[in-house]
């Protein structure tokens, strides 16, 4: 396997590393189980912050942890099969929001600024939408692992936890494709929305997707790891680059909405601890990422309503990871506070 | 009425105050509803956050809402119910627990660091408990109407959104009272662990709640405003205190859990509108705040789980809040931001 600051270069590689995924570290976990129950509160009372706060020592490997440094990177690529007409929006829009992710202006900007965390936006080849997948590979094997370790190399040094976001329109048909042929399932179980098409346009998507599961289905059935690279986007790639590199530095990983988790859901299937080191912000209203949530189970952090991607849905939650683990390192114990236990009996 | 900056002192005060609440901001309201198609996202794609805007300009009586300064403000009373052995921890917890907010030991006290709230916490005649509600009405009209006044007072100038919380060693009984006598039902149906009780305690939980609305269901039907003095407690009062003041103010309010939304409930009943100015940060673990949810019509903004109290929920989904009023004044618009609309047809 390549050395840990190394992306994979090839399915070989990619394979040889998701088997040599570090896993949690169990004893900043077991520091943060064991601390848990003397900080003045009713044991539980924090329900979800307490699982949250110990699943981040586990992945960060250190006790308490620290979410001081929020990182969101969001990705952009364009996708060859909006010719297909299943986009409520051009295709000259993916360009459009990069420029405005870099003057500040779109939603994911003022999340962050809101929520202490630095943006990093990475534009990927837009100008070579990837190819319709109704009718070829969307990627080559080399376009693939170059989206992969451009996503692996803009994860930034000494964060405390990564939100990879996306913006590429066409790229909820492509999510949609790459769950049906993952998880089977018809393509209208999986084909929603998006930026809101409907009547003629959604037909036309949900036949597009139904077209790509039925052409890249054997390939993906013999490695789930193709889906990716059959079906998705350099954007795609980028995220699960990210999402690797996140694992082998301890970085854990607040994924967003439907595009995203489609990105690493074969990370899952790959290893069944392929995203224990993820949790998931927001479920969408986009309806494929509740049906995707539940084959991974997972279960969000936030249910809003939200339908935009951008990273939005992950850097919404991170105030919430960041509560879980300022409770949990800064409450004070029973014992510090002097404040009276459970009664007896 | 009395004037804006003077809170009720008896019944009669307090039902013209109730009539003479002021609406939303329509103007405002108007101007955020203007304002939002033309930002750079599909439509509606924030949705929630969207809600929250707009309520936010509408009951803050500007355009666009500012979320800069909030105030969580904590209220502690005692409960002569405890003496039916209705809590799993003694009734001394209550004053620990004001001292460990004061020393910056309780999980408020992080989650205000986190959201960058300011804390303020009053305790109300911590040694002397309300009378068993069992036996007696829980407080006077003095005691009550001095709890409510100390609420109205406590609400800081010039913030932008409050968040009230309670600590009560026994409050949730007296909370599933008040929501018996208010909506019907069993006191099964409205009791539940709170800070941990089971089997026998359960039993002589579920037993007060239903002596409680046995006495006092008959007063309550004639005045539903009167549930909160004859079975609540002063930490619940000084809510309902602080609630009214904010509307007063344009102050938008974000609820708590179970017992912070009881403390309130009655208001809805006193007029539709009554909690229009407050959206529910969080629902409880504790089941009888779902079940109240659903008779207010209120949907929280967060689900984890959680049954502390202390404004946890509301200071927590207050970056929520803060989230989406930046989005909506930060934002760029397609024509700022040269970014092309939805395609015709």
């Amino acid at each position: 396997m390549p050395p840990a600051n190394a992306p994979p270069a090839d399915r070989k590689a990619l394979r040889a590393l998701i088997r040599a995924l570090p896993g949690p570290d169990r004893q900043a976990e077991a520091k943060a189980a064991a601390r848990e129950p003397a900080l003045t509160k009713p044991p539980g009372a924090l329900a979800r912050l307490e699982d949250l706060s110990r699943w981040a020592a586990a992945w960060q490997g250190r006790h308490p942890a620290r979410v001081r440094r929020i990182a969101a990177c969001v990705f952009a690529g364009n996708h060859g099969v909006v010719a297909r007409g299943v986009s409520a929006f051009p295709a000259q829009v993916t360009r459009q929001m990069v420029a405005n992710f870099e003057a500040g202006g779109a939603a994911i900007n003022q999340f962050c600024a809101v929520a202490g965390a630095k943006l990093k936006v990475v534009a990927l080849a837009l100008d070579k939408p990837t190819a319709d997948f109704t009718q070829a590979p969307a990627m080559t094997e080399r376009e693939f692992f170059a989206a992969l370790a451009a996503g692996w190399r803009a994860v930034p040094a000494g964060i405390d936890v990564l939100c990879p976001g996306e913006m590429g329109i066409g790229n909820t048909t492509a999510a949609a494709a790459i769950c049906g042929a993952l998880f089977g399932g018809t393509a209208r179980d999986w084909t929603g929305p998006g930026t809101g098409v409907k009547g003629t346009a959604m037909e036309k998507k949900i036949r597009a997707v139904a077209a790509g599961v039925r052409r890249h289905r054997p390939a993906v059935a013999a490695d789930p790891l193709e889906a990716l690279r059959l079906l998705g986007g350099r954007e795609m790639a980028a995220i699960l680059g990210a999402v690797l590199a996140a694992r082998m530095r301890r970085i854990p990983v607040i994924l967003d909405g439907f595009v995203c988790t489609a990105a690493v859901a074969a990370l899952a299937l790959a290893r069944r601890d392929g995203l224990a080191h993820c949790v998931v912000g927001h479920v969408s209203a986009e309806p494929g990422h509740r049906r995707l949530l539940q084959k991974l189970g997972q279960a969000p952090l936030l249910d809003l309503g939200m339908r935009l991607g951008e990273g939005t849905g992950a850097v919404l939650a991170a105030g919430i990871l960041r509560a879980a683990c300022a409770a949990h390192a800064g409450m004070a114990t029973f014992a510090e506070a002097a404040v009276s236990g459970r009664k007896k009996g």
